[in-house]
């Protein structure tokens, strides 16, 4: 038997012991050493989500760990493998699918949220899910490697090339982490953000930054990039000032990616979209290469991932760490194997 | 002396008498044989654009006609030439030209808004602006160029590549343009309208055409594609109706193109992007290769002019061009000088 932590609906996690399953033939078998606790997971945790993932359910993933057995069809993996997964799988017959972008299948299954997920000391997942890690690299770390999946693919899905401006609406730990990936494309990158901790934080990574709620916020940011206004600005925040915002402060030509869920119709200068011939940018998930790049930046040391992990708990304490004490909030990790954990 | 058609304010026309200038050193002279009416053109003769164009102000610039004398410092351009004119200049300052998108030039002049335009025999215009026709082109289909070069820039934001699903929302004038430069891309393409006339136009020239007040519209059009979306949308409406349907009838990662000048702030699905990872492109004029493919085109015989010119005033009868009587009016026409005038 082995520990998992059950979402039990109404901001409550029970700890269970469940078997140990082996893993079916294309999959492996994973000991999870740390994983991250996602937005997603604490709008679960919140209530919000029953409806999809139920109320006996073992969330989480973004995880770190060790391959421990492995399905006699996966041929590529190996038991002692420090990995990552990318939780998705895809349906393959959609026209998505067929048009080659599986990471938004019309029939996408999320694991962790509509499958049980990694707050749990062994997890079995398709064996096409997982990333190998160089050893190297800690597995604390490594838990932080799908949010900076995601940071990669939005950057790269706003085409950021080195020599820009680059404006990050919202400085929570997607948009933190888009603003580092974006740095270390040779672009030039301002936060905006309300909340003074972070306004703080993002200052110490070495970003410029802005109070959301500062008088002359559009003059201040177009003085910021000498009035030509920014080339690449990312929507975190999911409110209507950043959709006002963005739209005031683009360049000509820019790209706007929308990484926030809005999740009522905002206002928009479609105007300026005409005016300035701008681009606005869905961008969702992840693609392998995503993975990929995420882990060879964590690996090369150009992300600063100590700053971003802001308090770890043991599995035991799921229900503290979704709910820090800290006044600064970034990655909170739950460390989910004893014997995984590090120094 | 020759003759101009003056704007003065509140949906008039005069016809005044001007001196024959010389052009300038860095000029050609044309002599216009066709201009025709621009959506742009009708708002100034409605008197919405009487602070940027002021009240004595010779319009138009979806023209053709002939070089009658060329500036010391021209050499490419012959008299005899059969041309049109790109109507923009650009400062070669600002952040935009400085990064080669001259079309969108932060300090822009429209000639035909603001400088005088075509309405008048001899125009005089910067030689940067002027693209040569072949002579077997008749001049009045070529006054088409300016217009199509429009819709083939629509078309190129939006990437449409043969084989893909296009709708188009709006089958005015540009509409129907866009529509045919896509399928001669080609893309199937549906057109969504609301006038029945225009509907019916649609219908003969060969696309899919579609009510758009029709009961279940999002359904009918979503079956057009067997389920999956449009890949490529074009948002010539400018009301918050399209902005509606765009999202819901879009593939994933479909490409919305907007053409439309909405000018108040719609609501938009934000939600959409980010689910369905769909681009939202600005769109404005065109760049030089706009034109050289909308002359290819029309050479080609490619587009059907002769449908789209619905009819042709003389100059002195331009008041009367600018408020047809006939029921479907696509692109009028001005002959504004009688000896260039065909057929
Ligand atoms: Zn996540
Ligand atoms: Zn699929
Ligand atoms: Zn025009
Ligand atoms: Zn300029």
């Amino acid at each position: 038997m082995t520990k998992a932590a059950f979402y039990c609906g109404d901001k409550t996690f029970r700890l269970e012991s469940v078997s140990l399953n082996q893993p079916k033939d294309e999959e492996v078998q994973i000991q999870v050493a740390y994983c991250g606790i996602c937005g997603t997971d604490v709008h679960v945790y919140s209530g919000h989500m029953d409806q999809r993932v139920g109320t006996h359910r073992i969330i989480g993933h973004e995880m770190s760990g060790v391959i421990r057995a492995v399905g006699k069809d996966v041929n590529d993996l190996n038991i002692g493998d420090h990995v990552v997964v990318r939780p998705l799988s895809h349906c393959g017959q959609c026209s998505s699918c067929q048009r080659g972008l599986t990471h938004i299948c019309e029939n996408l299954v999320f694991h962790g949220l509509d499958t049980d997920g990694a707050f749990q000391e062994y997890w079995n997942v398709p064996a096409h899910t997982v990333h190998s890690l160089p050893k190297d690299l800690s597995l604390s770390y490594s838990a932080l490697v799908e949010p900076l999946a995601v940071a990669c693919h939005d950057v790269s899905r706003a085409r950021v090339v080195s020599g820009e401006e680059v404006l990050v609406i919202g400085g929570g730990p997607i948009g933190m982490l888009i603003a580092m990936v974006a740095k270390e494309a040779g672009a030039s990158v301002s936060i905006v953000e309300v909340d003074q901790e972070r306004i703080a934080f993002a200052a110490e990574l070495g970003f410029s930054s802005f109070d959301a709620r500062a008088p002359e916020l559009k003059e201040t940011l177009l003085n910021q990039t000498k009035g030509q206004g920014f080339h690449a600005i990312f929507d975190t925040s999911g409110v209507q000032a950043g959709v006002d915002l963005f739209t005031e402060v683009a360049a000509t030509r820019a790209r706007i990616c929308m990484v926030a869920i809005h999740t009522n119709k905002p206002n928009i200068d479609l105007f300026a979209f005409f005016w300035k011939e701008l681009e606005l940018v869905g961008a969702r998930v992840y693609e392998p290469e995503d993975f990929e790049q995420a882990i060879k930046l964590l690996k090369s040391k150009k992300i600063d991932a100590s700053s971003m992990i802001t308090g770890i708990y043991p599995l035991e304490e799921i229900q503290e760490a979704f709910t820090p004490a800290k006044k600064l909030s970034m990655k909170t990790l739950v460390s989910v194997s004893p014997d995984l954990m590090e120094g």
